[in-house]
Order: structure tokens, then sequence, then C-alpha cells
């Protein structure tokens, strides 16, 4: 039998993804499954893109340009200017979601082995990303109790190498719910100025900022142009996730020339969403001011509550829709499958994302998972009460197996 | 300035697009440009998959399972069994068109620096997804003069060293037409498993077949299974190219759990898509008779208005809706620039793709272009026309620049 890659080997199975199966048993099985494994938002999509779906006429669907059509792209650098960003439609490739910008933008910088710094814990993709394009994740530590702040710069400068091309940062945080503040922001301007590095910021979060909070996107640092890249999405923005479209942002030419090629490879981005999320752009500012709402009280809800669960510890998110749980278990994957498996709490039990996945150290969180607040209110106090018998029942079992 | 990566100057521009540029002056100054270029067809996508997404009820425009939905996959090994595949629902992972089928493939039996053969001229982007994914075309010659039918078997097998991991056919032939005999299949199939290596080939055009021909999938072939891998696409199919959705089919089963990994690492292809897609299937057996009818008529007036021009080769294909024509001029880049940036015959140009993109040996099919005969019979008459009287003209043009 011809033999699998070694990089296929490599490829982590997606911690997000990878426990369906048992969820899919727990269903048959008649047990409600609460979804905080995903980022798959409850929340209405803006009938402005639904009815752009609905109204179009097309007759031949057709091929896009591979950087996304000129008209959506001119409203896209409209929408940034609305966020301090200021960037020209032609400084915008329009992606196949923020996975697709992200391995153009990986293909695009780094060569085999090359290495790219992130804060962990961090979005588990990128995991896969990067063995995908062969390059190595070198990770910097932040820390829970520190609520996933930036770690010292100096840290950073301790790993850099000749083979470290970039540094790339999630703002706001998937999984820690973290966002930077401006002076994080300057604090990366400068090292990546210093040893000449690419800043690459996934923001597709940017809009979720909480407590009066504001986002500050790396293109607005001055001075940072032939650096900082932005990764993009419609599809937490929108709750757009079945779009598939998001984009690369970078006044770098020669890096959006050499983007633009592996653009090409692909031939374009799919043609019914970019429609969807062009129209996107016309939902009323009144959608964010509800959905912010709605998401503060949910992580208000789901913090308070698994504050009451006895060794839990969480770290106030401020951005973005996730956090991370420090359990009172030694290892949330079999803890997880278990929950899918054999718990249940009159019928009804939770999915979650083991944290370890969210690492690259190997043996780091292996104690904690990524909760996603994308579920309303009282659904959220549900999966608190079953996480919270849950972690009773755990330690029953476990402390008999051990007698 | 941070540098751009060695892969990422490695990445070909695409023969397909690059002049698009240069298109669009033309068409700014008012010149009509008849685009050969792509294959992309001008025949009306199928009404089922159009009133699909026209009637489409989703709320939240949520992700997809990362393999596509079963219901959608149900259907796909439906449509399969009347082509004489066998296969089943879990044999398929739909992907974000035939390009991301490639890329997965690539990735989960190669290695950097591995290697595939490939009969050439061959689809451009393959050379685009070998140097993403960091491994080798070793191409194997084929040739006008025998309508670029299979090179002989030993051809290969001078070709097979350790690094060799697999043989990747496109069938009928982009940009070829060429269509392989159920021999030429067994021959292939012969040598994978002589060598133990995957046979990949790339059957998006499946239906496109003249002269009464059949298309043979190598997933027909008997004891093949280990070794067999389809990519395929609903692109061409029903002239959905801005869909998006492809799929990969194999029942190797840890191949299959190996590309899986990759498709969640990027979460689902587009969901609008999907419908679409999905909706296509029940497309009426008479939109493909006629689209056959079609298409033969279009490549009987192509080849027989080229052969009527002096010093043009051109070989007649037996499938999909291509050729390659050799012209009498030195190289076919700086023709297919010319044509848009100095040549109209009568305020109309055309828009080809030079063939040397088509090839990874250096050099080969500099006198080359590809053709898609995706316009109505008519235009494509207009265009010999104006490939005629600019082969005239360029002719006489270098005569003077070398007196």
């Amino acid at each position: 039998m011809p033999k699998i890659s070694a990089k296929g080997h490599a490829m982590p199975e997606s911690p997000i993804r990878k426990l369906v199966p048992f969820a899919e048993i727990a269903k048959k099985r008649g047990t409600k499954v609460f979804h905080l494994n995903i980022g798959q938002p409850d929340i209405k999509t803006p009938q402005v893109a639904l009815d752009a779906i609905k109204n179009n006429n097309l007759e031949v669907l057709a091929y896009s340009r591979s950087e996304g059509s000129e008209e959506y792209r001119i409203k896209i650098a409209n929408y940034y200017s609305k966020h301090n960003v200021n960037v020209k439609h032609d400084d915008i490739i329009v992606t196949t979601g923020g996975s697709e910008a992200l391995l153009f933008t990986f293909g695009s910088i780094m060569d085999a082995d090359d290495e790219v710094i992130i804060p962990e814990p961090f979005y588990a993709n990128y995991n896969g990303f990067s063995t995908a394009s062969g390059v190595n994740i070198v990770p910097v530590m932040s820390s829970i109790d520190t609520g996933f702040a930036l770690p010292a710069i100096e840290e950073f400068e301790k790993l850099i190498t000749p083979k470290t091309k970039a540094i790339l940062i999630c703002n706001p945080g998937n999984p820690t719910g973290y966002l930077y503040s401006k002076e994080e922001i300057k604090q990366l301007a400068a090292i990546v100025k210093k040893y000449d590095l690419f800043l690459v910021a996934d923001e597709v979060y940017r809009e979720f900022a909480y407590d009066g909070l504001t986002h500050h996107s790396v293109l607005a640092e001055n001075d940072l142009d032939d650096h900082a890249i932005v990764i993009d999405s419609v599809s937490k923005r929108y709750s757009m996730c079945g779009a598939r479209i998001g984009c690369i942002v970078s006044k770098n030419k020669a890096f959006m020339a050499t983007a633009m090629k592996f653009a090409q490879a692909r031939l374009s981005p799919p043609t019914y969403a970019q429609i969807a999320s062009e129209a996107a752009l016309d939902t009323p500012d009144s959608y964010f001011t509800d959905v912010i709402e709605e998401y503060t009280e949910r992580r208000n809800t789901l913090i308070s509550e698994l504050k009451k669960i006895d060794g839990v510890k969480v770290a106030t998110p401020k951005g973005a829709f996730y956090c991370i749980a420090e359990l009172p278990i030694a290892d949330a994957d079999t803890f997880a499958q278990w929950l899918l498996e054999e718990f249940n709490l009159n019928g009804e039990t939770i999915m979650v994302a083991p944290a370890a996945g969210f690492y690259s150290t190997p043996g780091v969180g292996l104690n904690q998972i990524r909760i996603a607040y994308v579920l309303k209110k009282d659904d959220l106090i549900s999966s608190a009460n079953i996480l919270k018998a849950a972690l009773v029942a755990y330690k029953a079992i476990n402390e008999v197996a051990t007698v």
C-alpha cells in the first residue's frame, strides 16, 4: 500500500472537531448536547446579506477575480476607514475564509523550517496551517494568571533566531478572549521593526471588544507598512461562518504580489459568498450594538457561573467569545470524551474543546478547556450546571478507580 | 524590509490570468476581447441549482461539516454509481474546488522534495500547487504529433525514483483535450501497483467526451482501491466555476483520514455553494446532451478554422474544451501580450494562454498557446480570423524588426 506522508501523519486533529463522532452518538442516544466547542454563533446573519443571495440574478455562476471583485474590495477599504485603518482596495486580497488568508501568508513569508513566534494558547488551527506549510511555531507562553496578557517583550527576544520570520497574534484572542492594549501593539511594532520581521495580526474578532475597550489594529500603527499583515474574515463579524470569505490586508507591495500568485493558483474565492459578504457591509450599526450587548451578557453569565464551581479557574475575557477554563482534572481530552460518552444531567451534556490543542508546547494546557459562549444565556447557565455536576461525578469515579 | 520566502518567489504566475491587466487596458481602449484564455464557459448554470440558492431559507449561514454534509455526499456517491464507479459517501470529502482537493492530496501523500510524475503539458496550476506544497513535478513529455496520447510506460518507469510518490493525470486533459483509453488507464494502474504509487486522476471534465467515446475512471479499475484518488469539481460540469466546490474520492482509508485533517484545519467548504452543488445533481440528462452537442460543434468549428491558418498545428481534442495550438512564432508570451496591447482587427482582439506555463520543462511549449473553446460558434470563427490576421501582422513586424 502506498504511504501517507510524514506531513500527513504530523497534521493535528482539530481539538474543536475531533470529538464530533462522540457527540453524534450521544445525540442518537437521545442526549441533548450543548455545543460550547465551536465558535459557531447562533446569532442571525444580517438580513441584508441573506436577501442579497435570495435576490441575486446570476445565470452563470462564474469565477470572480482571484483577488475578489474590485467593487467588494473598495467597500472593504471603506469599512476599514471607519476603524481608523487607511487602506486602498489594492491592499486587499479576498480569500476563502481567514484560513486561506493565513495559508497564503505563511507561504509568502516562510520557507521549510522557518519559524513564527506565537503567544500560546493560540487558535488551534495555526498548528494545522504551520504543519501544512512545513514551518514551525515557536510558542511564547501567556498565562491564565495574567488573563493571557502579552508576555514580556524580552521573552520574545529570547526566541528570535535567523529562522524567525514573523510574530503572529490573534487580537482579540481566540481562545483567550484577551484584547491587546495600544501599548502592547506598540511593543510588538517596535520588536518587528528592530528584527525586521512581519507582524501578522488575526483580527477577525475586531468588533467583539467589551467593557468600553477599543480594538487597536496593527494597520493603524505608523511606520509599520512593510511589516503589518492583517488576516480578516466575515465569519464571526456577521455570523457568516459558512460563507468562507476572508481577506489579507497589507501595504507591503512585494508581499501582496506574492500572495496574489497563491490566489491565482486556486482561481477565485466563492462567488455567492462574495455577494453575501459585500451586502453584509451595509449591515446597520445597531446590529453590532445589539450583538455586543448580547455577548457581554453571555460572557458575564458564563464567567460568573464558572467562578461558582469549585476548583475551576477562569480569566474574564475582554473580547471575542471564548474563554479558557482550568478544571480540577488531569486530562481534558479524556474528560471531554467522557462528557459525551458517559455523562448526562437530566438527559443533557456539553461538548467542549480540550485546550491542549491550542498550545504547541507538549504537555501544557492538559487540564484546560476552551468554551465558546455562542449560546443563549439560559443554555450557558444549563451548561455551567452540567459542568459542575460532571466534575463532581468525574471526581467520584476517579477516586473509586484509584482506591 | 522583511523578506519574501523562496517559495513565494518560486510561485508561478498563472499563464491563464497573468495577462488580465493588459486585457483590461485593451477593453478601456474600446477593443473587444474574446476570452479564449480561461475555461469559463458561457453555458447557463442549471436552473435547479440557481433556484436552490434563490429559495434557500437559511437564517444563520453556519459552518458545514468539514467533509461536506452527509446528504450531499450520499447524492455524490449516487452520481458516481451512474458512471460505473462504486463508492460510498464515506469515500468522499467535499472540498473548496478541485484546487483544494489537489492541495489536500499533495499534502497527504508527499513530503518536501518528493516527486509526482505528470504527463506534460498539464493544467498550469499543478505547478502552483506543487510549489506551494514544496514538492517537485517530474514531467513526462506527450506530443502534439500523437494528439498528446499517454507516453510509453517505459518513459514513466525511467523517471521513477524512491522520491516518486504518485502519478497524476488529467482525464480528459486540460490543456490537451486528450481522453485516455481504457487500455491506457490499465497501463497506469499496472505501473502504480508495480511501484506502489498513488494514481491521482483529475476527472473534472468526465462528461466532456466527444465522438461517442467513453470516459474511464481510475476508480472503476479492479484491485486499485489503495492507489486510486480522484479529484473532482462541479465547476465545468454544471458551469458553476464560481461555486468553488469539488471533492476528493478514494477508498484508501488511511489517505482519507489524513486528508480529513487538512479539511478540519480549514473548517468547511462554502455553505451556499454546497446547496447549489447538491441541487445541481438533479440536473436533467438532457442538459448534458445539449452541452456535449454544443461543445462538439464548437470544437469542430475551432479546429477546422485553425487548420485553415498557415503554419498553425493543432491536434483534435476528444474531450474537455481546450486545445493546444502550435503557432509560427518564437515566443507565445510576447505574442499574447502584443495581441492585447498592439493588435486589433476591426476593434476586436483575442486573449489566449501562453502554453509554456502548462509545462514544467523549461523552454518547452514556447511557440504554443492554449485555447479554451468556451465561446459561441460565431465568436470562435471571429477569434480564428483575428488570430490569422494577427499572425500575418506579427510576422510583418518581426521581419521589419530583423531587417
